[in-house]
Parts: C-alpha cells; structure tokens; sequence
C-alpha cells in the first residue's frame, strides 16, 4: 500500500456541485491499495499516519506532533493510480486492488482509523465516485508512506528477485486464487482499469 | 528524485496573503530531490512529467494525453520532505540535497522543462518560502514518479546492495566530497535538516 499525505490547513471533497466532506487542520490521505496488501499493511499504514510526527510542538518545534497528539482531523481518500506502473508514457493500474475487493479493504482502513483515534476525527470521500479533491497543501508538507510488503519497482530488483517473480509467473499460468501474478488477465469485474466503479472512476475517464 | 504529480482543476500557491503563482487544468508537481540526484534524473523526470498520459481525448478515452498534448499548465513546487526517512515516527531529511545545492538544481529542471514545453505554461512557487499549496485534485489522479537512479528504500535492498553500502559507509568515514554518504554529518549550511531556507522552510518549521 502507498499514501501520499499531505499535512492541510483544511481540505474538502465535492461530488458535481456538492461538498461531501471537510476537514479543518491535519492530513489529506491518497490511499493506493495493491493487489498485494494484507492486514499487516493495513496496521503499519494506520499506525504511521496517526503518529508520524509533522506537526510542530506549543514551542513552534517542528516534526515533534501527530495528528492525534494536536487532536487534528484526517481525510482519507481511496486512490488507485497510485499502484500505477508506466507502459513508456502510459499509466497501467493492473497492480492496484480490483474495486470489488479494495472497497470493502478500504473500509477496513478506515474502521481501524476510528477506532485507534476518534470516529469523528476520520473523513472520508466517496469510494467511486469522480471527485474533486480541494487540498490546502501547508508548507508544503508531503510524506509518501510505502508499507513494508509494497511490491518494489521492478527496475530495483535485484537478479535473483526477477528469477524468482518469473519463476512465479510460470507456475501460476493456471487459474490463480491468489490475485499476485500481474501476467494473469483478471476476469473483466476484477479489472481495475474496467469502468466497474473504482475509485475515482467515472465511465468517460476509463478505457472502453 | 521523487515527483507527486496530481492532476488538477486548478492550483495556486500563496505566500502569507499573497497568490504568487496559479494555474488552470494541468498538474501540480511536487519535487523531492535527492542528494544522489544527477542531469540524468532530471532528464527523465522532466520528460515523464511532460508525456506522461493522464488526460483523456476529445473522444473521452481516458489516460491517452499528456499535459502538453492538451496545451495544459504545470505548477511545480520544490518538497524536500518527500525524500524522507522514517526514524520510527520521526521524518529525517538527510537524504535530501541541501537548499544551496538544491535551489540551482531546482532551477535548472524548471528551465529543462520550459525550453522543452513552452516557458508561459510552466509556473513555479517560491523556493524556501512557507508556502500553502492550493491543489483542487481532479478524479483524483495522483501518480508517484521515483527516478531510475533514487535510492532504494533500505528495507528493499538485496543483501549484496546492502553488504556494498556498508562498505561505502566505512570508506567515507573522512571527509567526502561526494555527499553520498548518510552517515557522515554534512556541514551545517548544507544540512536541509537547518533553518538556512530550503524549500518549504520556515524557521519555526524547522528543528533548532
């Protein structure tokens, strides 16, 4: 999994003319979910973003409070094209969690936010929808967080790494349970690139 | 060298009461340079930025344009805190390039990117100001950029990477005039840690 957050004098959501949701100070999170991540990414994200360090002390000491600590407020939205691997200029989203699967994962996230910290200190967007973020970036601020199972970039494989991912990919030619081997086509629901309502989806933003 | 690049409506950057800077549709690029940064990061970076596909075609087939293709603008920004190294939950930023190697730096990607787009459509903040960052993220699309040559998250490191950088590391326990190593204190007017005016800089977001 990768957030991008960015520390926020106040940010906001709208769905067409609406605001659906808003924060005052504290952190706006693009959540990326890969096909990889388990529970285990889920806990490190949650606990890093609620106490990383990136507000300053009563003193104007910098990086010495979270967002719990100052009692701030989170956004939290759900962002696939953050498990983006470039085909040369072109974002492919095949390594991003299908949006069957990642909504109800994110909404996992999202419970496990509250409840470490406060239900009403964690809002939310709108998982689907095409959404303008409005984000008051303060500083700026930006921290990308990678948990520790994110798949690495292939170019920073080491050779023995590549052996072992083709190794895998040659075993896993048949159906696969699993959802780790990128070669394997996913049925059409489970395509995150399908205009299926991931994320962020509207139809006219998709590939036919 | 890391980019966040976000796809946006609008952006604008104000600096205290004053709007400095502002763009229509386009992106908003935030950029964290690394001290092991070269031009060859710089080339890519600026070339993945300016063809990357995130914009859909008169014909609404998504991820098919890039910013320059639709005659949009970019805003780019300096962001030293994304070349951060977590110390629990603390941000370290040693592995950023210092504000006086950084600045002419920055500079010259900025200049890369107007002779190789057009110099009207590239806009900027104000290196080493407190600034806030207006972004209105459309979608939102946000896509992380990582430079063929960015260090390695350490966790990702195969054991003969990390054996080598040992090795460096004990090499280098003199003086180094290559500011590769992490581990040898930098002299204080290069530490981007230091209120000495790296971007996004002000001293009470710094430490003492």
């Amino acid at each position: 999994m990768k957030a991008i957050i960015q520390r926020v004098t106040k940010a906001s959501v709208s769905v067409g003319e609406e605001q659906i949701s808003s924060i005052g100070r504290g952190l706006c999170v693009l959540l990326g979910i890969s096909i990889e991540d388990t529970q285990k990414d889920v806990d490190y994200m949650v606990r890093k973003i609620l106490n990383l360090r990136l507000f300053e002390d009563e003193n104007g000491r910098a990086w010495s409070k979270s967002v719990m600590d100052q009692e701030y407020e989170v956004l939290c939205v759900s962002q696939f094209t953050l498990q983006c691997i470039l085909k040369g200029n072109k974002p492919d989203f095949h390594a991003a969690m299908s949006a069957e699967l990642a909504q109800p994962f994110y909404n996992n996230i999202l419970e496990h936010m509250r409840t470490t910290y406060k239900p009403e200190m964690i809002k939310d967007g709108q998982f689907g929808a095409y959404m303008q973020i409005h984000i008051q970036n303060d500083g700026p601020v930006t921290i990308e967080l990678v948990s520790p199972s994110a798949p690495t970039d292939p170019r920073q494989l080491s050779k023995q790494e590549k052996l072992q991912q083709r190794k895998e990919k040659t075993r896993s030619k048949g159906p696969s349970e699993s959802g780790r081997d990128r070669a394997t086509p996913r049925p059409r629901g489970q395509d995150p690139n399908a205009s299926s309502g991931a994320d962020g989806d509207v139809s006219s933003e998709r590939e036919p």
